[in-house]
Protein backbone atom coordinates (compact mmCIF):
# COMPACT_ATOMS: atom_id res chain seq x y z
CA UNK A 1 0.00 0.00 0.00
CA UNK A 2 1.66 3.01 -1.22
CA UNK A 3 -0.11 6.11 -0.55
CA UNK A 4 0.46 5.51 2.59
CA UNK A 5 1.85 8.60 5.21
CA UNK A 6 2.96 7.91 8.45
CA UNK A 7 2.27 10.37 11.25
CA UNK A 8 4.49 10.83 14.04
CA UNK A 9 4.89 12.93 17.33
CA UNK A 10 8.17 14.70 17.54
CA UNK A 11 8.93 14.73 21.61
CA UNK A 12 9.14 11.33 23.05
CA UNK A 13 8.84 9.55 19.93
CA UNK A 14 12.18 11.02 17.93
CA UNK A 15 13.20 13.58 20.34
CA UNK A 16 13.30 14.23 24.28
CA UNK A 17 10.48 16.00 25.70
CA UNK A 18 11.72 19.69 25.30
CA UNK A 19 10.72 21.29 28.72
CA UNK A 20 11.61 18.30 30.81
CA UNK A 21 15.42 18.98 29.61
CA UNK A 22 15.08 22.79 29.73
CA UNK A 23 13.73 22.23 32.89
CA UNK A 24 16.73 19.61 34.20
CA UNK A 25 19.52 22.17 32.47
CA UNK A 26 18.01 25.13 34.18
CA UNK A 27 17.24 23.36 37.35
CA UNK A 28 13.51 24.81 37.84
CA UNK A 29 11.28 21.72 38.43
CA UNK A 30 8.06 23.68 37.74
CA UNK A 31 8.81 23.68 33.71
CA UNK A 32 9.00 19.63 33.74
CA UNK A 33 5.32 19.27 33.11
CA UNK A 34 4.28 18.22 30.11
CA UNK A 35 1.08 16.96 28.03
CA UNK A 36 1.69 13.83 29.99
CA UNK A 37 0.37 15.50 32.97
CA UNK A 38 -1.38 18.27 32.23
CA UNK A 39 -3.97 17.27 28.96
CA UNK A 40 -5.14 20.71 28.45
CA UNK A 41 -2.35 22.18 26.13
CA UNK A 42 -3.24 25.95 26.96
CA UNK A 43 -2.84 25.61 30.47
CA UNK A 44 0.66 23.92 30.48
CA UNK A 45 1.24 26.76 28.17
CA UNK A 46 0.36 29.67 29.93
CA UNK A 47 2.20 27.95 33.30
CA UNK A 48 5.40 27.47 31.35
CA UNK A 49 5.66 31.17 29.74
CA UNK A 50 4.75 32.50 33.52
CA UNK A 51 8.09 30.56 34.78
CA UNK A 52 10.23 31.58 31.99
CA UNK A 53 8.97 35.25 33.01
CA UNK A 54 9.23 35.20 36.68
CA UNK A 55 12.93 33.14 35.88
CA UNK A 56 14.09 35.51 33.11
CA UNK A 57 14.75 32.76 30.65
CA UNK A 58 14.85 34.12 27.11
CA UNK A 59 13.95 32.36 23.74
CA UNK A 60 18.11 31.85 23.26
CA UNK A 61 18.57 29.87 26.26
CA UNK A 62 16.27 27.46 25.58
CA UNK A 63 17.41 27.35 21.87
CA UNK A 64 21.34 26.53 23.78
CA UNK A 65 19.46 23.52 25.45
CA UNK A 66 17.95 21.95 22.42
CA UNK A 67 20.97 22.78 20.10
CA UNK A 68 22.74 20.04 23.02
CA UNK A 69 19.95 17.83 23.07
CA UNK A 70 20.37 14.40 21.76
CA UNK A 71 17.93 12.57 19.41
CA UNK A 72 16.63 9.87 21.17
CA UNK A 73 18.95 6.49 20.86
CA UNK A 74 17.98 4.36 17.08
CA UNK A 75 15.22 7.58 16.05
CA UNK A 76 17.44 8.89 13.55
CA UNK A 77 17.68 5.10 12.18
CA UNK A 78 14.20 4.56 12.60
CA UNK A 79 13.42 7.14 10.31
CA UNK A 80 15.72 6.70 7.87
CA UNK A 81 14.05 3.27 7.39
CA UNK A 82 10.82 4.76 7.11
CA UNK A 83 11.35 7.85 4.91
CA UNK A 84 12.44 5.09 2.12
CA UNK A 85 9.44 3.20 1.41
CA UNK A 86 6.35 5.65 2.81
CA UNK A 87 5.87 9.69 3.39
CA UNK A 88 6.58 10.48 7.13
CA UNK A 89 5.06 13.81 8.42
CA UNK A 90 6.16 14.49 12.03
CA UNK A 91 3.07 16.55 13.74
CA UNK A 92 4.22 17.81 17.23
CA UNK A 93 2.68 20.65 19.38
CA UNK A 94 5.86 22.25 19.60
CA UNK A 95 6.82 25.44 18.28
CA UNK A 96 8.73 25.84 15.08
CA UNK A 97 11.89 28.01 16.69
CA UNK A 98 12.38 25.34 19.41
CA UNK A 99 12.20 23.07 16.67
CA UNK A 100 14.60 23.80 14.19
CA UNK A 101 17.82 22.01 15.53
CA UNK A 102 16.01 18.77 15.85
CA UNK A 103 14.67 18.74 12.62
CA UNK A 104 17.96 19.29 11.10
CA UNK A 105 19.27 16.06 13.22
CA UNK A 106 16.13 14.38 11.94
CA UNK A 107 17.70 15.32 8.51
CA UNK A 108 14.86 17.61 7.73
CA UNK A 109 11.20 15.32 7.75
CA UNK A 110 8.59 17.67 7.15
CA UNK A 111 6.72 19.13 10.16
CA UNK A 112 3.59 20.48 11.09
CA UNK A 113 3.91 22.77 14.25
CA UNK A 114 2.85 25.89 16.15
CA UNK A 115 5.02 29.06 16.62
CA UNK A 116 5.94 31.16 19.38
CA UNK A 117 5.66 35.29 19.59
CA UNK A 118 8.68 36.58 20.44
CA UNK A 119 9.72 40.76 21.28
CA UNK A 120 13.60 41.30 22.20
CA UNK A 121 14.65 37.46 22.55
CA UNK A 122 11.75 37.27 25.30
CA UNK A 123 8.85 34.64 24.54
CA UNK A 124 5.69 36.86 25.04
CA UNK A 125 3.39 34.17 23.88
CA UNK A 126 2.47 31.33 21.53
CA UNK A 127 -0.03 30.81 18.40
CA UNK A 128 -1.75 27.86 17.41
CA UNK A 129 -1.52 27.30 13.64
CA UNK A 130 -4.88 25.54 14.53
CA UNK A 131 -6.74 23.88 17.59
CA UNK A 132 -6.26 19.98 17.68
CA UNK A 133 -3.96 20.07 14.46
CA UNK A 134 -2.80 16.72 14.68
CA UNK A 135 -6.00 15.41 14.15
CA UNK A 136 -7.33 17.78 11.43
CA UNK A 137 -3.95 17.09 9.41
CA UNK A 138 -4.96 13.16 9.47
CA UNK A 139 -8.39 14.13 8.40
CA UNK A 140 -6.51 15.95 5.86
CA UNK A 141 -4.35 13.66 4.62
CA UNK A 142 -7.26 10.96 4.70
CA UNK A 143 -9.28 13.32 2.16
CA UNK A 144 -5.88 13.08 0.20
CA UNK A 145 -6.81 9.59 -0.08
CA UNK A 146 -3.91 7.88 2.10
CA UNK A 147 -3.78 5.80 4.57
CA UNK A 148 -2.88 6.66 7.62
CA UNK A 149 -0.20 5.42 10.51
CA UNK A 150 -0.06 7.03 13.30
CA UNK A 151 2.00 7.38 16.22
CA UNK A 152 2.53 9.10 19.60
CA UNK A 153 2.90 9.49 23.34
CA UNK A 154 0.85 11.43 24.99
CA UNK A 155 -2.71 13.33 25.46
CA UNK A 156 -2.46 15.43 22.63
CA UNK A 157 -1.77 12.33 20.29
CA UNK A 158 -4.99 10.54 21.48
CA UNK A 159 -7.36 12.48 18.41
CA UNK A 160 -4.19 11.80 16.01
CA UNK A 161 -4.14 8.39 16.83
CA UNK A 162 -8.26 8.01 17.03
CA UNK A 163 -8.70 9.69 13.57
CA UNK A 164 -5.87 7.85 12.24
CA UNK A 165 -6.66 4.05 10.23
CA UNK A 166 -4.41 2.41 12.57
CA UNK A 167 -2.30 4.16 15.58
CA UNK A 168 0.05 3.12 17.86
CA UNK A 169 1.18 4.46 21.42
CA UNK A 170 5.18 4.34 21.87
CA UNK A 171 6.96 4.35 25.30
CA UNK A 172 3.95 6.20 26.62
CA UNK A 173 3.50 6.77 30.41
CA UNK A 174 1.40 3.98 32.06
CA UNK A 175 -1.55 6.67 32.87
CA UNK A 176 -2.35 6.80 28.80
CA UNK A 177 -1.84 3.26 27.98
CA UNK A 178 -4.35 2.49 31.14
CA UNK A 179 -6.74 4.94 29.69
CA UNK A 180 -6.83 3.81 26.36
CA UNK A 181 -6.37 0.54 26.36
CA UNK A 182 -7.57 0.06 23.09
CA UNK A 183 -4.45 1.50 21.24
CA UNK A 184 -1.66 -1.15 20.51
CA UNK A 185 1.72 0.11 22.36
CA UNK A 186 5.21 -0.71 21.72
CA UNK A 187 8.60 0.08 23.58
CA UNK A 188 10.89 -0.21 21.42
CA UNK A 189 11.58 1.23 17.55
CA UNK A 190 11.85 -2.71 15.70
CA UNK A 191 8.12 -2.89 17.08
CA UNK A 192 6.98 0.60 15.79
CA UNK A 193 8.71 -0.84 12.47
CA UNK A 194 7.09 -3.77 12.51
CA UNK A 195 3.25 -1.92 13.17
CA UNK A 196 4.18 0.49 10.15
CA UNK A 197 5.28 -2.34 7.83
CA UNK A 198 2.32 -4.57 8.88
CA UNK A 199 0.27 -1.73 7.87
CA UNK A 200 2.05 -0.66 4.90
CA UNK A 201 2.35 -4.28 3.34
CA UNK A 202 -1.45 -5.53 3.70
CA UNK B 1 5.67 33.81 8.37
CA UNK B 2 6.28 30.65 9.59
CA UNK B 3 3.12 28.61 8.71
CA UNK B 4 4.42 28.21 5.62
CA UNK B 5 4.28 25.15 2.72
CA UNK B 6 6.12 25.04 -0.29
CA UNK B 7 4.73 23.09 -2.60
CA UNK B 8 6.66 21.81 -5.57
CA UNK B 9 6.54 20.28 -8.83
CA UNK B 10 9.15 17.54 -9.61
CA UNK B 11 9.89 16.95 -12.79
CA UNK B 12 11.47 20.07 -14.68
CA UNK B 13 11.87 21.86 -11.74
CA UNK B 14 14.25 19.43 -9.51
CA UNK B 15 14.73 16.38 -11.65
CA UNK B 16 14.40 16.21 -15.60
CA UNK B 17 11.41 14.58 -17.06
CA UNK B 18 11.25 11.13 -16.35
CA UNK B 19 9.59 10.40 -19.67
CA UNK B 20 12.11 12.53 -21.96
CA UNK B 21 15.33 10.74 -20.33
CA UNK B 22 13.72 6.76 -20.84
CA UNK B 23 12.69 7.98 -24.56
CA UNK B 24 16.50 9.28 -25.12
CA UNK B 25 17.78 6.21 -23.44
CA UNK B 26 15.18 3.81 -25.31
CA UNK B 27 15.25 6.52 -28.49
CA UNK B 28 11.62 6.25 -28.55
CA UNK B 29 10.35 9.48 -29.70
CA UNK B 30 6.72 8.74 -28.88
CA UNK B 31 7.51 8.56 -25.10
CA UNK B 32 9.02 11.93 -25.39
CA UNK B 33 5.62 13.77 -24.71
CA UNK B 34 4.68 15.08 -21.36
CA UNK B 35 2.19 17.18 -19.77
CA UNK B 36 3.52 20.01 -21.46
CA UNK B 37 2.34 18.65 -24.55
CA UNK B 38 -0.88 17.25 -23.90
CA UNK B 39 -2.91 18.52 -21.07
CA UNK B 40 -5.13 15.44 -20.71
CA UNK B 41 -3.12 13.12 -18.66
CA UNK B 42 -5.12 9.82 -19.01
CA UNK B 43 -4.68 10.33 -22.38
CA UNK B 44 -1.09 10.78 -22.10
CA UNK B 45 -0.78 7.88 -19.40
CA UNK B 46 -2.43 5.20 -21.77
CA UNK B 47 -0.65 6.35 -25.03
CA UNK B 48 2.68 6.06 -23.03
CA UNK B 49 1.74 2.85 -21.72
CA UNK B 50 0.40 1.52 -25.40
CA UNK B 51 4.29 2.14 -26.78
CA UNK B 52 5.73 0.20 -23.11
CA UNK B 53 3.83 -2.61 -24.27
CA UNK B 54 4.27 -2.77 -28.33
CA UNK B 55 7.99 -2.02 -27.32
CA UNK B 56 8.16 -4.73 -24.41
CA UNK B 57 9.95 -2.08 -22.10
CA UNK B 58 9.75 -3.16 -18.55
CA UNK B 59 9.34 -1.53 -15.54
CA UNK B 60 13.06 -2.05 -14.44
CA UNK B 61 14.06 -0.76 -17.74
CA UNK B 62 12.85 2.62 -16.92
CA UNK B 63 13.97 2.58 -13.06
CA UNK B 64 17.28 1.59 -14.68
CA UNK B 65 17.01 5.06 -16.26
CA UNK B 66 15.69 6.56 -13.33
CA UNK B 67 18.42 5.49 -11.39
CA UNK B 68 21.20 7.29 -13.53
CA UNK B 69 19.42 10.28 -13.91
CA UNK B 70 21.37 13.43 -12.17
CA UNK B 71 19.14 15.94 -10.50
CA UNK B 72 19.01 19.24 -12.28
CA UNK B 73 21.99 21.33 -11.58
CA UNK B 74 21.39 22.69 -7.95
CA UNK B 75 18.58 21.57 -7.21
CA UNK B 76 19.10 19.80 -4.22
CA UNK B 77 21.15 22.98 -3.17
CA UNK B 78 17.76 24.97 -3.78
CA UNK B 79 15.59 22.45 -1.88
CA UNK B 80 18.28 21.76 1.27
CA UNK B 81 18.25 25.66 1.67
CA UNK B 82 14.23 26.04 1.47
CA UNK B 83 14.52 23.02 4.26
CA UNK B 84 15.90 24.95 6.47
CA UNK B 85 13.60 27.42 7.05
CA UNK B 86 10.21 26.42 5.57
CA UNK B 87 8.14 23.45 5.01
CA UNK B 88 8.43 21.88 1.27
CA UNK B 89 6.37 18.99 0.02
CA UNK B 90 6.61 17.88 -3.44
CA UNK B 91 3.62 17.80 -5.60
CA UNK B 92 4.03 15.53 -8.49
CA UNK B 93 1.36 13.36 -10.76
CA UNK B 94 4.45 10.63 -10.99
CA UNK B 95 4.79 7.50 -9.47
CA UNK B 96 6.32 6.10 -6.82
CA UNK B 97 7.62 3.18 -8.16
CA UNK B 98 9.46 5.72 -10.18
CA UNK B 99 10.31 8.89 -7.84
CA UNK B 100 11.91 6.80 -5.21
CA UNK B 101 15.71 6.90 -6.60
CA UNK B 102 15.01 10.73 -7.14
CA UNK B 103 14.09 10.85 -3.54
CA UNK B 104 17.15 9.33 -2.66
CA UNK B 105 18.88 11.83 -4.48
CA UNK B 106 16.83 14.58 -2.71
CA UNK B 107 17.05 13.16 0.83
CA UNK B 108 13.60 12.12 0.90
CA UNK B 109 11.58 15.40 1.19
CA UNK B 110 7.75 14.53 1.42
CA UNK B 111 6.25 13.09 -1.87
CA UNK B 112 2.51 13.06 -2.97
CA UNK B 113 2.54 11.20 -5.74
CA UNK B 114 0.53 8.25 -7.53
CA UNK B 115 1.03 4.68 -8.14
CA UNK B 116 1.51 2.38 -11.15
CA UNK B 117 -0.11 -1.31 -11.15
CA UNK B 118 2.87 -3.84 -11.85
CA UNK B 119 2.55 -7.13 -12.94
CA UNK B 120 5.66 -9.64 -13.24
CA UNK B 121 7.74 -6.60 -13.92
CA UNK B 122 5.35 -5.19 -16.64
CA UNK B 123 3.52 -1.88 -16.07
CA UNK B 124 -0.06 -2.65 -16.53
CA UNK B 125 -1.43 0.24 -15.53
CA UNK B 126 -1.87 3.42 -13.31
CA UNK B 127 -3.77 4.40 -10.22
CA UNK B 128 -4.57 7.90 -9.39
CA UNK B 129 -4.50 8.98 -5.79
CA UNK B 130 -6.64 11.11 -6.69
CA UNK B 131 -7.91 13.70 -9.35
CA UNK B 132 -6.64 16.92 -9.62
CA UNK B 133 -4.08 16.04 -6.55
CA UNK B 134 -1.89 18.82 -6.30
CA UNK B 135 -4.44 21.51 -6.21
CA UNK B 136 -6.48 18.93 -3.51
CA UNK B 137 -3.12 19.37 -1.75
CA UNK B 138 -2.72 22.53 -1.94
CA UNK B 139 -6.81 23.64 -0.50
CA UNK B 140 -5.42 20.75 2.48
CA UNK B 141 -2.76 22.37 3.45
CA UNK B 142 -4.93 25.83 3.69
CA UNK B 143 -7.41 24.32 5.42
CA UNK B 144 -4.32 23.61 8.56
CA UNK B 145 -3.87 27.63 8.23
CA UNK B 146 -0.76 26.73 6.17
CA UNK B 147 0.33 29.32 4.01
CA UNK B 148 1.08 28.05 0.54
CA UNK B 149 3.78 29.32 -2.07
CA UNK B 150 3.50 26.71 -5.17
CA UNK B 151 6.04 26.50 -8.29
CA UNK B 152 5.86 24.12 -11.44
CA UNK B 153 6.05 24.38 -15.19
CA UNK B 154 3.58 22.86 -16.95
CA UNK B 155 -0.18 22.68 -17.04
CA UNK B 156 -1.01 19.74 -14.66
CA UNK B 157 0.59 22.54 -11.90
CA UNK B 158 -1.75 25.21 -13.32
CA UNK B 159 -4.40 24.32 -10.64
CA UNK B 160 -2.31 24.12 -8.13
CA UNK B 161 -0.65 27.57 -9.03
CA UNK B 162 -4.54 29.10 -8.67
CA UNK B 163 -4.87 27.26 -5.28
CA UNK B 164 -1.97 28.75 -3.52
CA UNK B 165 -1.57 32.06 -1.87
CA UNK B 166 1.40 32.41 -3.94
CA UNK B 167 2.42 31.10 -7.28
CA UNK B 168 5.32 30.73 -9.52
CA UNK B 169 6.27 29.08 -12.99
CA UNK B 170 9.37 27.69 -12.99
CA UNK B 171 10.86 27.29 -16.16
CA UNK B 172 7.83 26.49 -18.07
CA UNK B 173 7.79 26.18 -22.03
CA UNK B 174 6.65 29.81 -23.57
CA UNK B 175 3.15 27.93 -24.29
CA UNK B 176 2.35 27.67 -20.70
CA UNK B 177 3.78 31.05 -20.49
CA UNK B 178 1.48 32.95 -23.02
CA UNK B 179 -1.55 31.30 -21.83
CA UNK B 180 -0.97 32.03 -18.14
CA UNK B 181 0.47 35.25 -18.31
CA UNK B 182 -0.57 36.55 -15.15
CA UNK B 183 1.93 33.97 -13.19
CA UNK B 184 5.19 35.03 -12.10
CA UNK B 185 7.30 33.26 -13.99
CA UNK B 186 11.41 32.42 -13.73
CA UNK B 187 14.38 30.60 -14.92
CA UNK B 188 16.91 29.99 -12.29
CA UNK B 189 16.33 28.53 -8.47
CA UNK B 190 18.12 32.01 -7.09
CA UNK B 191 14.80 33.97 -8.75
CA UNK B 192 12.79 30.94 -7.55
CA UNK B 193 14.17 31.54 -4.10
CA UNK B 194 14.23 34.59 -3.96
CA UNK B 195 10.03 34.64 -4.57
CA UNK B 196 9.62 32.20 -1.73
CA UNK B 197 11.45 34.56 0.30
CA UNK B 198 9.70 37.72 -0.37
CA UNK B 199 6.44 35.74 0.38
CA UNK B 200 7.59 33.91 3.54
CA UNK B 201 9.65 37.08 5.00
CA UNK B 202 6.22 39.41 4.81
Amino acid sequence: MSNCIVALDLEGVLSPEIWISVAEQTKIDELRLTTRDIANYDELMQHRLKILGQRNIKLSDIQNVIENLPLLEGAKEFLDELREFCQVVILSDTFAEFAKPIMKNLGYPTLFCHNLQIKDNKITGYKLRMKNQKQHAVEAFKSLNFKVFAAGDSYNDISMLKAADKACLFRAPDSVKTEFPHFKSVEEYRELMKEVKDFYYI
